[in-house]
């Protein structure tokens, strides 16, 4: 097994980094390799925001509830951007038309993301450790004031990069044959509820033997008390305010 | 530099692969690889589908346009997917509200791109090449209907992954600064112009001394030439009909 796939498959989320921060060569190196990941038409429709200002990493702590948004070695912001395209090119109504719809909502989402995960891969490789923030979006709004993201830019998730403080457990993956299927969907729907039910057997186990916060819990059961409250409905009006993915 | 980066780093999309099929074992370390990016609180909204069917290849590199749809070593689909969660955790009407928002298409969308990255990269590392095809969107619903993909279930992109057949030359990316900003949005749009200008610069003598496909070009005017006309503007109501990212 190659290098680069013992980091791909060596992750796990850090939540606690040592207090030191990282140098500009590493944040150029991970912003390089962000960099280079495949891009839509070559439309590089996204923009990262490095955030080192305490007060405003204290206000995105705030929104996300979770203190490594204040407390790590770096703390990156990627963002969907369609500005550039509107501001550098063209803004004729027929540009405007295409950047408000919901392909190319689509195409600078996954843009933004296919750069965060070679960021993420580039900062582990070096020892680093990593954790996606989604929870920049319990408060879409406000993590983009505190931005000043212009029209045709949002906040999609954070990533906080460091030093580890403390070893983190790898958890499971859904299996294989649920993930992965062959010439169309799998519509054998008994064959993927034995497959997840095998599952929430494995994970039920991990959680009940891990080194810290032991419970009995399941996939299953995690995801029904998850989607039994609504969260972040507030995001499609954000998100079409700013111009994005009305049409 | 470490392998992973130099892997990151190396990255340029192949176009044309031979006609060798990737081995069993190659396309586990690819989806397994796939999994374990980091995914929106455990969700792992996404289904990658691999399409060895030669009659379901054709079809989907006509909706493409491109031959390497068709003729690669492997080719994957990724699809945002809450029908999992529908299916196999609970009905009820705040799920359905849930999974129907923007929010979730959101986490399915990066969930997928996540794992897309990291399955390119392992691929990459093996020495195989890889080109991501955002084109079996030019006909979505068609794309989907191929692959039988149930309520909840979008296709967003394919990866064709083989072995290369030519060398491809790597393509420039926009200035450091333009994609990395400091603790807020860049709006300083006179020194943004410049820099664009002088990426333009540098494009335009990539594109007067390549080795193939000599042309005059510059970013700014691929941009304005690609945004003057809509395309898939019908993703959205197809995204609707499939009861994602509708409120």
């Amino acid at each position: 097994m190659n290098e680069t796939i013992q980091t791909i498959l060596n992750h796990r989320s850090i939540r606690k980094f040592t207090n030191q921060q990282l140098s500009k060569e590493q944040i150029q190196f991970i912003v390089k390799a962000a960099q280079q990941a495949s891009t839509s038409s070559y439309v590089m429709a996204y923009t990262i925001i490095g955030v080192t200002d305490e007060e405003k990493k204290a206000q995105l702590a705030t929104i996300s509830g979770q203190s490594y948004v204040k407390e790590n070695g770096h703390l990156f912001v990627f963002c969907a951007d369609l500005y550039r395209i509107y501001e550098h090119t063209s803004k004729s109504t027929t540009v405007q038309k295409g950047l408000q719809s919901t392909e190319q909502f689509i195409v600078a989402t996954i843009d933004a993301a296919l750069a965060a995960q070679n960021a993420s891969l580039a900062a582990e490789s070096m020892g680093l450790g990593i954790c996606f923030i989604g929870s920049l979006r319990n408060d879409i709004r406000k993590t983009n004031d505190i931005l000043q993201l212009p029209e045709y830019v949002i906040p999609l998730f954070g990533l906080a990069v460091g030093y580890p403080a403390k070893n983190y457990e790898q958890k499971p993956r859904l299996p294989f044959d649920v993930i992965y299927h062959e010439n169309g969907y799998d519509n054998d729907l008994q064959r993927q509820k034995q497959l997840i039910k095998k599952f929430d057997e494995e994970i039920s186990s991990y959680y009940t033997t891990r080194t810290e916060n032991k419970r009995t819990d399941t996939w299953t059961d995690q995801m029904r008390r998850k989607y039994s409250k609504l969260i972040r409905m507030d995001v499609s009006d954000f998100v079409h305010h700013k111009k994005l993915n009305k049409k």
